[in-house]
């Protein structure tokens, strides 16, 4: 029997992922697997760049959870800085380009994964190459940027982008004795949650020293004689800047499958089943950061570029490329992220995602504290919960606060996942005890005020 | 109209919040509201005790959430150091003992509350009451023992009991420079774990400094000629002691209402339906550590002393006297606590409880850290998962670890409440980020291996 050939492209979280589960499941004579990755490395932590860059990680290699030659001790054909430049769906093979060597060659294939993960948002403004401004999706981005920090003629440093890589970056960036501006585009830092709970955010950050200037766009990177940036210019100001981070958030890379006819979706990313097998090919599989994932909330699509969902995706494509079984359902859009001491959490719905899907809904918003208020280092918490109208089925949650904030949202997003109304959610079984919580959890407390609210609005 | 007479018995969570609450939905022209609180103090956090004695929480006073007096002004007729020595129910009254005058009255209602508490078990050994041997139930309790840590004749503690309050009370005793032992009864400390998980709860207090004694049964309390406590004897040793701390649990004090024919379950506890209406009575409500309640997992009725039960119990008898309505579907048993920096965590079904309702399951046990590997701070967590032979189901869940860990049992709360198996629970979509966990979450991870576990059983 000759083996069955598996092509994965792309070498980080899910195409490694996959991989591995699938050499787990089939040995090398049953079935042959190779992999390619265009960069330096594999299987690495690209959400751990920031604290990289900031200090707390103290090496580089610290973030790569498996490398290429543990990869290849494990059978897996692994060829490094080799870019897949195209894939011949119809004839089973793809296109591989030597980096190192300038060769090209085809290599064919029985089933593909594709896990060509993402890539940052540049936006096509005047001096965006210039020397000082970095990108930090991928570690040669970190240490490019590192490398710019220990060089910088000056300490003020200009974040583009107030998601979470830029207030990650923002800290990052403090810690390195900068003076930070971060400039944001929105009405408030942190789109992926509501204005209200941004504001929070922006007003932690100030009380971190951090500036963030709102309604901000960036129309130009003004350089110096030597090249290298000198200021951000914005709609109605100039930032100095010595060095600028671009933390504006990914896109799917799927150049590669979009040419091959392969299916992508509103939002870039590739279309898979549940199984994640790309809609109509029944040896193709794709998963990470070049899909769209169902949000099970909202009933559509969305694109979300996150390791827990790419290791997801590449142990269950593993599983089903070996002849095993595994669905990925979706997801309900939980995100956890902190600035300092600062933690910010959201799951499900926002306001506008919420009216844009047709949801009528209300919001109940309270403050509390993570432990109990009489017990040292309770510090407070808002949380702010979304309710459908009538129904009062939870549809968000969305947190800001400190000490043991973040992780709350899990609550919401078990809740989400089981279909939960805020009323049954009142009676959850939560863990109490003073160091670990109010006698009423902050949620309960949500809960119950979100429980109120719909009552409310189905008698107006 | 004359306005109806709600009563309620004992002035601490479930009493006064059901008072509260009522109160809210009815003003005192519908309602009037008599309290009878035999002590001191109502509302108040008696599971903060442990703190305060620590040192932890400064002041008596923090613990107490609302005074007699901020009761008052809500019109409730609260009556303290005022007993309730017998419930006649056909005849709708109460007889009350005013501790201050020795005067008795009886006092008509329309509608009872029954809100007496739990006990602390005291087993009647010799010596029991001895100066220098303390409970830990009530406010009173915490500052006769604050009083004795500070005359003590020397620094050596024994702690009788290793759940809940006997680990808390160790570490209290610890932050006043007492050389502290445990006594436990059982095979661990911590009884509400598995043997297994228990075990490491013993080796962590061994390197806090904490000496704790298994299979340890008390005997006789050993006093001085001064009649104060010197040590405590066990079935094989003696243990010398300037004090001694009774942490063995709580029984439902029910004794009013047993004398009163009222309906009593296998754990002692008053038996009411869904609203929290005592079984058989229309008109008598009952709540907090004096009842019993759903186990919603083992499918049977429990008895757990737990302030977030007894707050939930209040507001929702609370509604229903008011004329509003709200129900308590039961518990699944989840309780946190820590030991130090140690967090202590469980939901749901110990091995001997599936056992002992008929189910067959498996378990899976993981080691994990509570953030990604590489960040720093990042500290072990050992995670078990009971799961059902064949269907999967999520049966329970304990965790032992530290930064993080304890409220992590908070996901298997929700999931146990939504009858999740385990195989659904792998795809739980978990805030994710390194500095909150693993990109993999240790629940999840336990989730993966129980998995495995439950197929492998399957196929046996």
């Amino acid at each position: 029997m000759t083996a069955e050939r598996l092509v994965v492209i792309g070498g980080d979280a899910t195409g490694m992922s996959a991989a591995s589960q699938a050499r787990r499941v089939k040995g090398p004579e049953e079935l042959s697997i190779v992999a390619f990755e265009r960069g330096h490395f594999t299987s690495y932590s690209a959400c751990g760049i920031p604290y990289w860059v900031s200090g707390d990680v103290a090496e580089r290699d610290d973030l790569i959870a498996r490398s290429p030659e543990e990869h290849r001790a494990r059978a897996i054909d692994l060829r490094m800085r080799t870019e897949v430049t195209e894939i011949d769906v119809a004839g089973q093979r793809v296109r591989a380009l030597d980096r190192e060597s300038g060769e090209t060659y085809w290599t064919g294939f029985d089933k593909l994964v594709i896990a060509t993960g993402a890539r940052p948002v540049r936006p096509a403004l005047p001096g965006m190459d210039a020397a000082g401004v970095h990108g930090v999706q991928t570690l040669d981005d970190g240490q490019a940027l590192l490398d710019t920090l220990d060089r910088a003629p000056g300490r003020r440093a200009v974040v583009v982008g107030a998601g979470y890589i830029g207030v990650e970056m923002a800290e990052a960036l403090l810690k390195h004795g900068f003076q930070v501006t971060v400039l944001n585009r929105g009405e408030q830092p942190m789109a992926t949650l509501d204005p209200d709970m941004g504001r929070l955010v922006h007003d932690a950050m100030d009380g971190l020293g951090i500036t963030t200037v709102n309604r901000a766009e960036v129309t130009k990177i003004l350089t110096g004689a030597d090249g290298r940036v000198t200021a951000v210019a914005t709609n109605d100001a100039t930032h100095p800047a010595d060095v600028v981070v671009l933390g504006i958030g990914v896109e799917p890379e799927t150049t590669l499958a979009r040419a091959a006819g392969l299916p992508v979706g509103p939002h870039g990313g590739l279309l898979t089943d549940l199984s994640m097998r790309v809609v109509g090919h029944d040896n193709i599989w794709a998963g990470g950061d070049c899909v769209e994932v169902l949000d099970l909330v909202a009933g559509r699509t969305r694109h979300i570029a996150l390791g827990t969902h790419a290791n997801k995706h590449g142990q269950i494509i593993g599983a089903n490329v070996g002849g095993g079984y595994g669905t990925f359902p979706g997801v309900v859009g939980t995100a956890v992220s902190k600035v300092c001491d600062l933690e910010i959490a959201r799951t499900g719905l926002r306001e506008k995602d919420a009216r844009a899907v047709g949801l009528r809904f209300v919001t109940a918003t309270i403050e509390s504290t993570g432990r109990a208020g009489y017990y040292p280092g309770a510090q407070p918490m808002t949380v702010k919960m979304l309710a459908e109208y009538r129904t009062g089925r939870l549809l968000g949650v969305q947190i800001v606060g400190r000490d043991g904030a973040a992780k709350r949202v899990d609550i919401a997003a078990v809740a989400l996942t089981a279909g939960m109304t805020v009323e049954q959610m009142t009676a959850l079984d939560l863990g109490y005890a003073p160091p670990f919580s109010p006698v009423w959890d902050p949620v309960l407390v949500a809960a119950r005020k979100a429980v109120t609210a719909v009552r409310r609005a189905g008698t107006a």
